[in-house]
């Protein structure tokens, strides 16, 4: 099946200097992927003129004359910014011309703008942001991860069903266990919201297993497949476990870098080190899909290096192949005529 | 100056086992400390003997019949439970008998009967639980970390003037740097609470720096002394960190652990691993207190080993010694009234 994806060649803090190198490594490893470059035709162009030859037909550039800053406010870029390289690349697939697009451009405005050009899936009141994060069963996926603040119970429920969907997809589980991100597993702790969507959980024809607290994230006493919470904490746990891997990659490297003999310590252990740092690498989680939109969005990391790029690339490559849209606009569907009967 | 502490010696995981040798630890390092163990007679007595000897007059037994299960509830506790040895430890501190208790019970009993015993400050409408975190720039001081699941932008002021004081006297800092938990740093972020509280830290005379992120907990990009959150969002960050700091632990086990090679390169390491294990060791970091509440409660982690215990007594010498809770009850006091002349 041939693939279309939209690029935000400009986007994140370094452009086309980590855009380019991980699009061109995407397209020699998956033979059957197309790619759009969206951006300065000039510099494109350019810096493609090789490529566009070895990759000839699979490999194509579309115009857009501006650009998103990543601290340009989300009104603004929406208004003033009608033609940057972020929006074109989201018109691509409103159009139909790509399955999917991958932006490392400011979130707010990636958000706001699929948001305005993408419009609602019917029956999802809000779009939520899920990721992967690494854990000691594998991995955990999480949402939502920023795009709202506060959220109802349903907004709540809505994300568990659209995770789900994506948990389905991606991992190929039949029934992803769903848990609510909570501060205890007893029935009575946790606010309004979280109890309440407790409630629509347990009576829903999800695998719902209950309140996991934050340490479920990484490494909970039991699996979870998807947690869910409000994007205020979701983000704030993302964060926080973001903040913890530095700290602690910051006192390693401390520690080993103290003195000659730790130095000689820390180059006997250099192969074990490296093969640890793989298994946590943070590149390999990038990429975050905005779900409950009516077309695929993935944010990669602003600071993303070619590397992490190319991941956030592949996740594009595996929701759109799992056609994730269609498939949590159906189940949406279904919910609401199961809701319509009762 | 003489100090006494109450200790719920029964309380925790592992009770008497861990509780009675951290006491006695604590008893050999501070000569000027006593310390009243509270809980079975028997028990205590027996275990005790010797120890009563060597620390003639500075350490005692106070008897209480009952104990609080881990899983109890904290209305059950208050209720049935009124001679545990959580409940007597904390009546000791309210009748001046102790100048702070220190328990690994389950801390929602425990929060529920400091409570009700010891009555909050006039001032403050919510008590919160405070805790240090270590992170690149030595450590960060955290409050709400789980005793409030909604607040409002006047709790979480009131949280950031309790946690100065403790920042000021614990640290010996002029001017603790206040910063309040968000999912970004521009003015736009945020839910209400958060953004009513700016407000009122803009306002006051507090070191207030402005919104930080998850990651500041541990590694942010300025140094920040104390961060205020809502008890839901603080508990969820303090998790989250704790299941990246185990998964990462378990990933260079694995990694070290794999072959005769790898087991090698981890003896070669292993001093270095140590440091840096010490550097990061949550047993050094154990001990969380009640603030807001006319007399002070420290709470230790359940599982703590005597080590950890250890610490969360060392951390009840330190705010009784400063006596934080007059320092705290007085600032609100001059806030009350700064606030009825304006």
């Amino acid at each position: 099946m041939s693939l279309t994806l939209s690029i935000d060649a400009m986007g994140g803090d370094h452009g086309p200097a980590v855009t380019i190198p991980a699009s061109l490594a995407c397209l020699k490893s998956n033979p059957d992927l197309k790619l759009i470059l969206v951006g300065d035709e000039a510099v494109l162009n350019e810096r493609l003129s090789e490529a566009l030859v070895t990759f000839n037909g699979r490999l194509s550039i579309q115009h857009a004359s501006q650009c998103v800053g990543m601290d340009e406010s989300p009104s603004k870029a929406l208004k003033n910014k009608k033609d940057s390289s972020m929006r074109v690349a989201i018109n691509l697939v409103r159009d139909g011309r790509a399955n999917a697009c991958v932006s490392a451009g400011n979130t707010g405005a990636l958000m706001a703008t699929a948001r305005f050009v993408l419009k609602m899936i019917p029956g999802i009141d809000r779009p939520a942001i899920i990721s992967t994060l690494p854990s000691i069963y594998g991995h955990t996926h999480a949402l939502d991860l920023g795009a709202n603040v506060d959220c109802t119970a349903e907004n709540l429920f809505q994300f568990a069903v659209m995770g789900s969907e994506v948990v389905k997809a991606v991992e190929h589980i039949e029934n992803p266990k769903v848990g609510l991100l909570n501060i205890g597993e007893e029935e009575v702790k946790g606010n309004e919201q979280v109890k309440a969507a407790a409630k629509l959980l347990e009576h829903s024809s999800l695998n719902y297993i209950g309140y996991v607290e934050g340490d479920s994230l990484n490494a909970g006493t039991i699996k979870v497949d998807l947690i869910v919470a409000d994007g205020f904490v979701g983000n704030v746990a993302l964060k926080s476990i973001e903040g913890a891997a530095k700290m602690i990659g910051a006192a390693m490297k401390e520690a080993f870098g103290r003195n000659a003999l730790t130095k000689l310590a820390a180059m006997a252990a250099f192969p074990v080190l490296k093969k640890f740092r793989q298994r946590i690498d943070p590149r390999l989680y990038n990429g975050a899909s905005f779900l409950g939109l009516r077309g695929l969005v993935i944010k990669s990391h602003g600071g993303a290096d070619a590397l992490a790029f190319e991941t956030a690339i592949h996740l594009a490559e595996i929701e759109a192949e799992q056609d994730i849209t269609r498939k949590i606009a159906e189940k949406v569907e279904a919910l609401l005529l199961e809701r319509a009967d009762s």
